[in-house]
């Protein structure tokens, strides 16, 4: 059993140094809070100085024996108020609901729980603070005991472990967290799948998610008016992420082509090849790996310096296979490759795609996004052409993770691609109209509720709050590509304006400056970002990706989803590449 | 735009009846509440008695313009208290966090999420309200305006969609809500969710998910040593549900026998097959389907009467698909069934796969859970022979969905099936312990935390937590299951205590106990559940599944995985079957 040491209680001074900088946003975070009756501004205040969160009296690794205050308004520290006190150290989850009498204990716990993770969240967007608090595996292992044991912890301990838990966190929201293509936390999306996990609900019948089934259609068939099928027809599904989505995209495709596959299996159908750029995500190939399909049969299109798909390229690999007697059965196109930020030219795919009565699938993960935006929208057109679309909203739209859809543009071939009837959930002698019960379109049987975040950050956004998003993503890109394009020790990896918010760029070292362009000098190149990578994460200031590509060393890769960032943190995105890499 | 009814605000009086049970709950509830300090008691207390609810002064069908209070402890009701009000009508979500001034606002804004989650999960235990306020699809989407607009919307009216969501949700915590596997709202799970949601990260690395990627690694090893496999040595992931796991175990299956499949597809090997029994999941066939095996290459088992694969019956099909050269390459035996809760023999099931070399995994999704019990775990004798399990802690440890795990036996093998060694999320140079990117062995990219929920809970509960829940819900079905087997107007449609906690009946209304077995009896006994069902959810009072199978019609099955449930319930279930079908 873990027994709670300091450790546990260094959530309130997260770098440990009592930095003056921290307290002083500290305190002026606190006369805020003040301004707040009810208790909360206290605790806060109270947790952000520290004294509700260090184990003063009780001593170092004993659990406390005093009482946390479920809810207390009075300005005492500490407060000795005898009110409404609940002593987590006697408390156990057997005491909570349904547990008789257990509403008050509830009630307590689920406020404390809701303070830390508050406290959490106004730290995200704070800059003074940390992105991360780097330890290495072996260190965390060792520092705690995360182990499970036959016996139950207290609800002190219980409340111990969700602070130590975010005090090793990633702060996914910070204004300097550009690691992924997923960053940020939007309040309303984070409320809503608060109130998705209370709900704690299964999409597979109207039954028993009527409001989330009736949401997945209407957000679904607006997402397929913004495509441009007319009228939003078509079909969709909610997946669990992007690979998935692209992996039913393939599973569509082939069913379309040879129905005979689902019950016949590959055997019973030609070699069937797929197509997508050298520079698309490897879902794909992971997807054909899945399905029998195989490896060997994505065929990788050329692209040209920015990393968009070369058509030419794509027509005459499909007439390769066609000669040696394969079926091409899906052009998988790229809007918004993963390490270019690059967009496939979707009109000219559509065309050949049309031409030889092929599948067109748009991978549409990451650039989805820019269809809200009238700026921008047009790096996708011909999405409308394609017959199934991968679209993530939960990266560059910023709705919590997870959220992807997978659109189609044929009503019903999801259903019958994918059904088996179970009779237990999809009863045909039901009192409701069954066209709501879609849990047999999906690969799975229990589907987790992703649809409400996004579809309540639509409506307190609208769709022209998510197009200010992007554009101001977008923009930001643009401005952290006009200061390093021309400043010394930088180095573009592609030219040109970016078409998304990648920009890709080496750090060149003062002391590799001088040297010629030869092999000697891409060798020590390529040790740059990881060596800046793990300072930043050592250190804990921000975020940045890198990786190679093809015959490109480690570059970094920045990318913005992130509507907190500021020209102020791409500033001090490039400063600190240099404070850090400027010794290499 | 949403133009928020009259309808919107009637969370507070449920069943708009004025019921005196309900308000009088409502009364102690809140005499309960009133000891509270900070607010809370009083926010809910005035929810329920509705006069925060209702559109009072304002009238039916405009925004209101008075304030909400963020946090308010006066005593009085109204309560005119002119601090820190903050009115929701002329904020937006542009108002909340990232934006300047935005922590007042964003701490308001979640504290009243919350309040309206926290009434929720209050009333999910409350017997006296509905499991369901049940509307037909058409109602619901004529009733109010769920389309997604240009513009944004207040957070006043986003707030009242949180009630309203709500309003209509199933109340899957509800002790009277018995209709899937999935039942129960466990405190500690849910605060777990929600810390997941606010830590918002993806499990792919160990660099954006730490605390998260090392408890994954805990707990998978500690099932792996439940199951039984030596110092829990193995494989496992967190999956995106049930029917997933057992789409990984059959392809790893393949993967193992036949590993060039992932490059050559199906094409390259010869026909295999795989073996189950006629009562297991369907998301074998799912998962043959979309693996380009094909539904013809799923053989079904023969079951004896309880639902159990008669072992035999599997040797003499394994000879069969042997002597017409295919390759038996996995057999899948159920633990816990999903309509009877059969457990196939396992040991015989693994002396088989043993004898013919055949890969064998067990579906326990829904048996799994067993595991944790020392006076249950017999039934599942013979899973730690099996090469993979699903195990969906989801289901009967009652762990928020989605949970669900797939374990496997031999390590390394996942991440060789799946990896595709994608350069700019596994980077090989990275400065930390690399085993811990455990990405890539998934066949998602980005992967929602499904781990933390199930870890909280095990801390909280302890094993011997879970064993009580599961003991106690075998219980309360043996108690069901005693009731009906002798009760006039009950046929049990199999022999025999339940092995699991599903209990499958007839019910017989007095007008069909007078008729002959024949066809006619059996068509109008077919009608008789469904009618049943469609009145308890009309009145919203229970809810439980029936199905027919087989050459069964239509019967009841009656599970139970929330520890709410107590025998009064069960009483309140056989009551509300009689009252709800007497006069069929």
């Amino acid at each position: 059993m873990a027994s709670p040491g300091s450790g546990f209680w260094s959530f309130g001074s997260e770098d440990g140094s009592g930095d003056p900088e921290n307290s002083g946003t500290a305190r002026a975070w606190c006369q805020v809070a003040q301004k707040f009756t009810g208790g909360i501004g206290n605790k806060l205040c109270a947790l952000l100085y520290g004294d509700a969160e260090k184990p003063a009296e009780s001593g170092g690794s004993q659990p406390r024996t005093t009482s946390r205050k479920a809810t207390c308004a009075c300005n005492q520290k500490p407060c000795n108020c005898p009110k409404a006190e609940v002593n987590y150290a006697f408390l156990h989850a057997t005491d909570l609901l349904p547990a008789c009498d257990g509403e008050r204990p509830t009630l307590a716990f689920l406020q404390d729980v809701m303070d830390i993770l508050l406290q959490y969240v106004v730290k995200s967007f704070d800059r003074s603070t940390k992105v991360i608090d780097f330890h290495y595996p072996n260190e965390l292992l060792q520092e705690y005991n995360w182990e499970l044991a036959d016996q139950p912890q207290n609800l002190e301990e219980i409340l111990m472990h969700c602070q130590t838990t975010l005090k090793y966190a990633i702060k996914t929201g910070h204004p300097r967290y550009f690691n992924q293509l997923s960053t940020g936390l939007d309040m309303v999306g984070l409320a809503a799948d608060w109130l998705t996990s209370t709900a704690n609900t299964n999409m597979f019948t109207y039954e028993i998610a009527p409001v989330f089934v009736l949401l997945e259609y209407v957000t679904l068939k607006k997402m397929r008016e913004i495509i441009g099928w007319p009228g939003g027809s078509g079909d969709g599904i909610f997946s669990p992420g992007g690979a998935i989505s692209n992996m039913y995209a393939m599973l569509i495709a082939r069913f379309k082509m040879f129905p005979e596959v689902k019950e016949k299996g590959m055997a019973a159908v030609p070699r069937l090849i797929a197509f997508t750029s050298e520079h698309s995500h490897f879902s794909l190939k992971k997807g054909a790996a899945a399905l029998g399909i195989g490896t060997d049969s994505v065929i990788l299109i050329k692209c040209d310096e920015r990393g968009k798909m070369i058509p030419s390229d794509l027509e005459r690999r499909i007439l390769e296979a066609k000669q040696k007697g394969f079926v091409p059965f899906l052009v998988s196109a790229t809007a918004g490759t993963t390490v270019y930020g690059a967009f496939d030219p979707l009109l000219a795919v559509a065309d050949i795609c049309k031409k030889y009565k092929i599948w067109m699938h748009v991978d549409a993960a990451w650039g989805g996004g820019l269809l809200m935006s009238r700026k921008h929208k047009w790096k996708l057109s011909g999405v409308e052409r394609a017959n199934s679309v991968t679209w993530n909203p939960h990266k560059m739209m910023g709705v919590p993770l997870q959220c992807s859809a997978l659109l189609v543009r044929e009503e019903g071939l999801m259903q019958s691609c994918n059904q088996m009837h179970a009779s237990y959930l999809f009863q045909q002698d039901k009192h409701y109209d069954l066209s709501y019960d879609t849990g047999d379109k999906a690969l799975q049987c229990g589907r987790h509720v992703d649809v409400f975040k996004l579809w309540l950050m639509w409506r307190a956004k609208g769709t022209t709050g998510f197009e200010a998003h992007i554009d101001k993503c977008l923009e930001l890109a643009e401005y952290l590509y006009n200061i390093i394009k021309n400043r010394e020790g930088y180095e573009m990896v592609f030219d040109g304006k970016p078409q998304h918010t990648n920009v890709c760029f080496w750090y060149v070292p003062p002391s590799l400056r001088v040297l010629d362009n030869n092999e000697e000098r891409m060798s020590r190149l390529s040790k740059v970002a990881p060596v800046i990578k793990a300072r930043m994460m050592e250190s804990g200031t921000t975020m940045v990706s890198y990786q190679p590509l093809g015959d490109k060393v480690n570059f970094f890769r920045m990318v913005i989803s992130n509507p907190a960032a500021t020209h102020q943190d791409i500033d001090f995105l490039i400063e600190e590449i240099e404070r850090l890499g400027q010794d290499l």
